[in-house]
């Protein structure tokens, strides 16, 4: 249950209500959240069984990744709504259980704005929990409902061979493994796997046997990896943006050298194939989304765009780079990806970014 | 479920890890604390029974009122401590359970440091609880430890007849009831009954039946109410610092008048009564603690007991009198409560006002 202090703690999204904050600038994630609300609400009447809840038992609910809100006041409030219909649909209106709702991110997240944002109607017991869902967060068996969205693309660390200038996979000059040389993409991959691992292990013992995890999980396609993808193409800008900098001697080379992004996009084959590996859980289902809002943004709208990067890294940035770098980066970062942004979002490169849905069951025995 | 948004978001202890913070401004509570460790192991050792606890469910402890540390991490850490050794003495060293503690506080509450500085060797699942802890936090009998410690002067909110020029009870001058007329004392009294039964409702549907709760509350000695006590003429010389503050133009009259401290101090024989009227618990024991503190902070130091005071009234007189008076309104109170320190400090005064250990157990049936 000890806590690793490392790297991680600076992966929160940026804090507070302000104009470049996560609250104000996730609104790509919460558009995702939205199509994938039907989806919870289907895993719920066709995989949850009414009659394995005990009456005197609380419905525990987390959502790991939360940041501040609101998106994941949404999802939360989706969920409890698609167990009490379940409830009344076998005419059980009397026995809805009382709802406890665990919101989980790092211990660095502004929990102080999640929780001054709650909504003051709710019909739960909430709760936060600083930590990396990395590791344990919870007793064993204690959760009947795991959210997590948007999240899982955060590895748990860098990998450190992309910055060991002896290592094969040393990331020369880039702040990410899109357009670097194959080893580094490879190193990334292996932290991947890793992270996932643990993720799933930790869950595994947490969830309740039959418990639910529906995870939205951003992804590209299979056998592309790494694709030209908006995104990947983004974070190619920013790295550049970076590299301006520190050509004027704004930012010092060394510094940029030592830095790169802890953010992986795995394909669906790849996620799979690692549920299959790890055994716990069985896969209900694994479906694309449609993200409505993805063309609007980023063609029709370039600096949304650069503001949801920066709600995202900046936090990191800063803590790498120092606070007064950050404007001037941004403001750069801005000019590039308008200059290209008829490049970056190409219908192809938007294709090669998407999210799924993932619903696994924690199975009974294992 | 819904909080009430009212005044009581605004008692939160002073935040951060500054000078002035509560983390770094509570050794007397940490003392009073202290006294009473051994109290809560000898509470499980002789009252927790070990067969009745399920081994598939965690020991669920929440610290009410809980602030940003330290003082909560000892508290728990003391209590675990306790389970433990509770188990190895049956002899059932394999069977120790997986802890959760719940650390509660107000919305308002410096969480973000509260997570920060959680211990990295912790052996339980943390999680935060905002809101008040006069309504339900909790999912039903889902606890079997409460305590809480320093807290229960908090009124839930000010009772309004004091602050009414038309009631009997207005408390025309003053910021506290302390040397105040007679009916504001009983509006402060009627105030922290409310409070009391609203807080041992909530307890009694939260607690599994046996369990405990342990609460270290400060009270005024029987039949002195209200006693002259060194902490009642703490807040009285705030009260007419204020004032003065007001006569120079520096606060507004206005102001002034619509403020009181929603703080009361009960005697032992109204806080048993007020237990014994509830009904859902019994009192298995109360007795007055020894803070070794009590002596050498405040004769010793008038200017300690200063900044104890700003860390827990900080926040509410910022919100009603707003930041710029701050300083000078603290400086002003220290040169007075340092020119009157011999009076203030009598050793009559110290003796009323004291802690007192009490241990509730959750009745089975009632």
């Amino acid at each position: 249950m000890k806590e690793e202090k490392n790297f991680s703690e600076f992966f929160a999204m940026n804090g507070g209500n302000g104009p470049l904050s996560y609250a104000k600038n996730s609104s790509y994630q919460k558009a995702a959240l939205d199509g994938s609300k039907a989806m919870v609400s289907e895993a719920i009447a066709y995989k949850f069984d009414v009659k394995k809840l005990s009456s005197s038992t609380p419905y525990r609910i987390a959502d790991l990744g939360c940041s501040i809100g609101p998106n994941t006041f949404a999802a939360v409030k989706n969920i409890i709504e698609a167990v009490e219909i379940k409830y009344h649909s076998h005419g059980l209106e009397s026995s809805v259980p009382e709802f406890q709702v665990f919101f989980n991110d790092h211990a660095s997240n502004d929990f102080n704005t999640l929780f001054s944002s709650l909504p003051p109607d709710r019909q739960y017991f909430a709760v936060g929990v600083p930590g990396s869902f990395h590791g344990r967060l919870f007793p064993e068996a204690s959760l009947h409902f795991v959210h997590s969205s948007y999240s899982l693309h955060w590895l748990s660390k860098l990998p450190e061979e992309v910055l060991d200038t002896n290592s094969p996979s040393w990331n020369k000059g880039k702040i990410h493994y899109s357009g670097a040389p194959n080893g580094a993409l490879e190193a990334y991959q292996t932290q991947f796997r890793k992270d996932m691992m643990s993720f799933l292990n930790a869950r595994a013992q947490e969830l309740v046997p039959d418990g639910l995890m529906a995870l939205l999980i951003a992804l590209v396609p299979n056998g592309t990896t790494p694709p030209e993808s908006f995104i990947c193409l983004l974070y190619e800008l920013l790295g550049s943006s970076l590299m301006d900098m520190a050509s004027k001697g704004l930012v010092s080379e060394a510094k940029l050298h030592s830095f790169n992004l802890p953010i992986y996009y795995a394909s669906p084959e790849e996620l799979e194939s690692l549920v299959e590996e790890n055994g716990y859980f069985s896969i209900e289902k694994m479906v694309p989304m449609t993200n409505q809002m993805k063309h609007g943004i980023t063609i029709g709208n370039s600096k949304l765009c650069v503001l949801h990067i920066r709600a995202g890294v900046e936090q990191l940035i800063k803590e790498h780079f120092g606070n007064e770098i950050i404007d001037e980066l941004f403001n750069h970062y801005a000019d590039k990806v308008a200059a290209e942004s008829s490049f970056i979002f190409k219908q192809d490169h938007l294709d090669n970014f998407f999210e799924q849905f993932v619903l696994l069951k924690r199975k009974v025995s294992h």
